[in-house]
């Protein structure tokens, strides 16, 4: 008899571990207004009956990428880019005059530190053009199995911002269902993303090359050109999520920086709808980056549209996990 | 003690019920050879420890929809743009004149049992160029509730190939991830995919049209322009596969009447990695239609490649559910 207690114990935790659980879903969020408004958020739109309850289905969730779920100094998809723009720069002489390749080619992470998405996004569009795609994401698992932060001296890999994969997790025990929209590499993101944040590959959208459908030795590939398709940032958010999502998300986070993720934090507000928009600032020095943007239109879009400002220095008991 | 059995019973049914229920998975397909190598297929990828064995991550199917998963005489997508060039007609003295306009608008269902893919999506481009996507979604939601096909007599909505969304059900039991891949609108099917299909919006492909996003009263709104963004077929196929999964499928499905699925079904085959192909064959006039391709060039591609012929008349017990 008390087997079978024991067994129907086991059971029940695993029919209902995520939802009904009883531990803190953020125990790295400081019990602060902002953490009780995520709380709150979720609560609203999860509880049957309620006037904002949203059904699983309409409960979409969208990740801004760099400086919203890891750092962003230096770009990683630029550090990714670099090393093979410096293997082949012998045959590329032009790249010694080009920008943004001469400056990343002398400043290296220096430059990957303030280099512009568009910049990023062309390194790695000229790095890998001719690759086949299945080639391009075997470099990817290559170069993040064993590189690390030049100041964090960890792996990339390990340097995901713990609350940030707490929320993800808590997202996806409500029903939520979670997607990344970053202006770096949909190609590179989508090989990392399924270990980083338990996020499946299709459920990333981002920049992406122009691709071309070859005949190779009977079969048909995918080799990548160098163009650019598409830079997703800014108005392209919006429009990306459309294509691809095919609803308009009632949750949306981005991060203070270029104000790249304006447009799509807008598009998740709607009238009669409820939805929460998150930003994070970048205001702890010690623990991870303290910058801010220049013309500061990413708060005052949050004051004029009443987004929550997320402090990593306050909010956040801990950034990355200890291990 | 028999109740707490009862319980564990109903908890083991539960726990396990669609990988190893003992009911046929697939009652609408004749036990032939096509269903045994189905049925072996899944049974490879999904044994672990067998040397075809796939993890989950990697079993993704992709299906064609018009003619692989619901009829394609006339065309649905059509018959739902038509009923609003009939109505907008009066403001565009040029369609009596233009193509595909002037034959669609003259001719209807007739002209639309024939339309080619391009031309059916043209239509819809054009007829909702301007529509907001949201009131576009509201508009296709509208028309499928009343719609009926001019044959059979019934709603659209309930002429789905029965053993197909067995076929589709048996997968996802199996652990895929199941993907439709379409010529038509990506944002007409995927209104109706969870319906239709239980595939959510987001796990749909298809043809698009230019947007824009604008300001409108405040609030950032998507809207159609009259132009084609990217038409999915053939050799696109692949290629959106590859934009949108970032995987490649071990299971590809279309049907025998433009080729255009022959690309999408060479892609998911490469060596080394199990995987199956599988086109329907329209050979079943009394129950639905009997067409053929003019130049042979599925069938053909199906033969050199050993990929799986389904004839609807003789594999399939049902063609549409009862109700």
């Amino acid at each position: 008899m008390r087997r079978l207690t024991a067994i129907l114990g086991v059971l029940g935790l695993v029919l209902s571990a995520p939802a009904s659980s009883s531990a803190d879903p953020l125990p790295g969020w400081r019990d602060s207004p902002v953490r009780q408004r995520i709380l709150a958020f979720v609560a609203t739109v999860t509880t049957p009956g309620s006037p904002g309850y949203v059904t699983p289905m309409d409960r979409i969730a969208v990740f801004d990428d760099d400086g919203t779920l890891w750092p962003e100094k230096p770009r990683a998809q630029g550090m990714f880019a670099l090393q093979r723009l410096r293997s082949l720069a012998g045959d590329h002489p032009e790249w010694q005059s080009q920008m943004p390749f001469k400056a990343a080619l002398e400043l290296g992470s220096k430059y990957l530190e303030e280099a512009s998405d568009e910049a990023v996004f062309q390194l790695i569009a000229a790095a890998y053009a001719g690759r086949t795609q299945d080639a391009f994401r075997q470099d990817v698992r290559e170069y993040f199995a064993t590189a690390r932060h030049p100041r964090f001296e960890r792996p990339y890999t390990r340097l995901v911002y713990s609350p940030m994969r707490e929320l993800i997790n808590y997202l996806k025990a409500n029903g939520f269902r979670v997607f990344i929209s970053t202006s770096g590499s949909v190609d590179l993101v989508r090989v990392l993303a399924e270990d980083l944040y338990g996020i499946p590959a299709d459920d990333v959208l981002g920049s992406s090359v122009v691709s071309t459908l070859r005949e190779e030795d009977g079969r048909l590939v995918l080799r990548r050109l160098g163009s650019v398709h598409a830079l997703n940032d800014g108005p392209r958010k919006p429009l990306a999520i459309d294509l691809h999502v095919g609803r308009r998300p009632i949750l949306a986070l981005g991060n203070i920086n270029s104000g790249g993720d304006i447009d799509m934090l807008r598009y998740s507000q709607q009238p009669g709808v409820p939805s929460l928009q998150v930003l994070i600032s970048h205001d702890d020095f010690e623990r991870e980056y303290a910058y801010d943007e220049p013309d500061g239109a990413s708060v005052k879009a949050a004051n004029a549209n009443g987004w929550l400002l997320v402090s990593m220095r306050y909010d956040w008991l801990q950034i990355f996990s200890a291990e």
